[in-house]
């Protein structure tokens, strides 16, 4: 599997200085990169890295042109993250052989389920009646897509995910909980991708809403009746409570946590290891979580923090025994 | 898909104000439902939704009933949410036509696994040899139920649940580990909910235990030899290490953590995202996290918070300063 | 199913006091054993329960030996709690009949996959092509192993985990999120454990790598291109993200969360629910969480806490108001 760099820019754009016929075999980091390797420099504190590295052509942004230039080959490309994902994405249609398509016959696709001739479900999934997956969709292995859920075009769902399952709703009654029927269903855009083990619930009555562009990681937890703005992105462990309303072009860190019934506003970003216990409603970054230390230093802070509010109280009362003195 | 009112309340009891032939083709949420909707109302804060719904009945207490019959159709019952959740019943019920019954035929059950007659083990299920599954269980697709687990009457699993995989369990060695083979299985009593994706370990030498109308979430862990009473309830990623012994008509919080071989009472509630390291005999509510603010905020305090001994030690020091002074 | 003590010693060495044709019909932990029934004390805090324990037998190392002596049979052995694991071992081997091989018909495996003949793959796994897996590794019912993806000998795989899911790599573009095919695989070494339903994700350009001997729990989140060194072990719910380098002979215990890109030395021990922000070069125990306490002290200390650095310039106000007496 080879791919040489003229095809490439002759493809993707970007402005290539060398070699058009260099074969590449493989794209690679940058520390790593061989001679027939492709790279990319995104973040300009790797230099450095650039300078030393042995691979057959770069992809640097416009100010990095001269430098990479100084080293060898590169393809100078506007966004060059960007340009990076989409030679992975080529590589991977050029690799890939043709893109599988269809249902493997393995799968159980329920009787009046719709899925796209384009998309493709793959070996040991489980698709409910009613259900629908758009366009280009891939659906990868052992995954379940509940009756009624909808999935848009585009979209890429890990091994593993569950969306439609019930949402975790039950009625107190004589110390025993009674289920409340999960009546809806979700309603998933264009462009998303579900993470491996992903959970997303079923509305109670009304659905559960990720829209256009959303990705999530593996191993998340959406809660029923929970609507996720567009373009949103988070990270791996993360939990979403149940009527969570979280705006678009948000970023949740790993296992961050979103309490039930909030309001995020868009482009909130909220740390990893952080819980959201009331509404958002101003964009910025928010974090909440216990800084880790050596554990005989984290056991004396720990203890030191229990009685943090009689400290204040000894605080108060040592100035008010100086009151005087503030005036001076 | 339509119900009379008149025909629920006859099902299920309740005074029914107005229209009993009125025709309800939904059940939605206050805020949004439709003149052919049925609501309800639980949350007395809710009260002015009520009264600018255009919901064409509400399910709503006593207390509630002449708001509720000030505003239009309505039915009063003693539990609302209770009569609420069985509207959802029977709406499932008629909705999803004769309820699933026996073994899809694309799951894997072993031989010497009992399914009873009027259970459901969905598609793509595995069921290990010796296990057995109770009446009117609904085991949804992809879930697996391991060798020699027990699920008892009424159970729902949601979908990839796994029951019964090893315990974690090993015997340091020379820097290595060797495992301990888990010898137990999963006793799951009647009535209980498990949630997708969630694991339930069996037991190294005796069971791991989960009594009647116990109520996972998704993605929840419990751990090797646990033992979790009646009716508690754990919403999604709660975790709960080896041999917990949590009591009964307890909640977990979702994300809250329950650290290996403790006792928790009964009537315990652990907040979301709080993680218990001792046991808890004394029935309440207990909390434990880094309450979220912005970023920079946070940092400050974290920063702060890492030397917070030391600041009780200035303190400390101040006072000793000003001895005389307590005493005037 | 029974064996007898004198088998066991003979098989697995250590010195039997007391009757070598007492016949054990089930291993116990000491304080439910009953006469017919072989248990095991590793807990030097234990040795109270070891006097009032009914097991016909029990597994001791030296310093423990004479207390067993005095109670009835026993087994000295050098590492008690290792040859314990070893006769869970033996147990299993006897009472599960013969070890499970080859690959189970509902599975799918993809052409080009490779399987050990000593190998196993359970019901409704799936297979990518390019996969290898070794020498008698056992992979249990519902797994994926992804395209190209490598597990070595003697591994055991449980239920519901996805190995070589897609790492969740994206360039930002105008808002949106370009995908970055994950183009590496998930290498892992030999005698490693994988727990139910965790996710190892490919890497992006290289493989992710798990080194022999490492143990993973339940629910695990690794992500790409992280590298985590031999006999390692992670509880419940942890979640590394990606490019995390760990070390050989760590422990993480249960939601533990490693931040990206960071290098963890050998032998660093994480505490549970802790955070690991920043690269840790020195071996050592490591913690972060928020102390749990009832719910009212909590929001008390929580106030203050959101105050804290506030606190700090209060205090340094008290000593600078006092700075003769510092030098009485």
């Amino acid at each position: 599997m080879t791919l040489r760099t003229g095809a490439i820019v002759q493809a993707l754009g970007g402005e290539l200085f060398g070699d058009a016929d260099r074969l590449i075999t493989r794209l690679a980091p940058l520390e790593s990169a061989q001679p027939s390797e492709l790279s990319f420099l995104v973040n300009p504190r790797l230099t450095q890295v650039l300078a030393g590295s042995q691979a057959g052509c770069v992809i640097v942004g416009a100010a990095m042109a001269e430098a990479a230039r100084a080293r060898g080959d590169c393809i100078v490309a506007d966004n060059p993250h960007l340009y990076f994902a989409r030679v992975t994405q080529m590589w991977k249609r050029l690799h890939g052989g043709a893109a599988r398509r269809g249902v493997h016959p393995s799968a159980v696709v329920q009787e009046g389920a719709f899925v796209h001739p384009t998309a493709s479900v793959g070996a040991l999934c489980f698709v409910g009646r009613g259900a629908r997956i758009g366009e280009d969709t891939l659906v990868k292995e052992r995954v379940t897509i509940g009756e009624d859920c909808v999935i848009g075009a585009r979209c890429v769902i890990q091994s593993g995910a569950v969306i439609g399952g019930d949402g975790f709703g039950f009625a107190p009654h004589e110390g025993a909980w009674e289920k409340i029927e999960q009546l809806g269903a979700v309603r998933i855009g264009d462009d998303v991708e579900i993470g491996a083990n992903t959970c997303i619930d079923r509305g109670a009555l009304d659905d559960t809403v990720i829209e256009d562009g959303v990705k999530l990681d593996n191993l998340i937890q959406i809660g029923h009746n929970c609507h996720i703005g567009q373009h949103t992105a988070m990270a791996g462990c993360v939990g979403v409570a149940g009527s969570a309303r979280i705006g678009a072009y948000c970023t949740v860190g790993g296992a961050g946590m979103i309490a039930g019934h909030l309001t995020i506003a868009d482009h909130v970003h909220v740390s990893a290891a952080s819980f959201v216990t009331r509404s958002i409603l101003k964009p910025g970054h928010y974090t909440g979580f216990f800084p880790i230390a050596e554990n005989r230093e984290w056991e004396k802070n720990a203890a030191t923090l229990k009685q943090i509010h009689r400290l204040r109280d000894r605080i108060k009362h040592l100035e008010q025994m100086l009151p005087e003195q503030d005036q001076e």
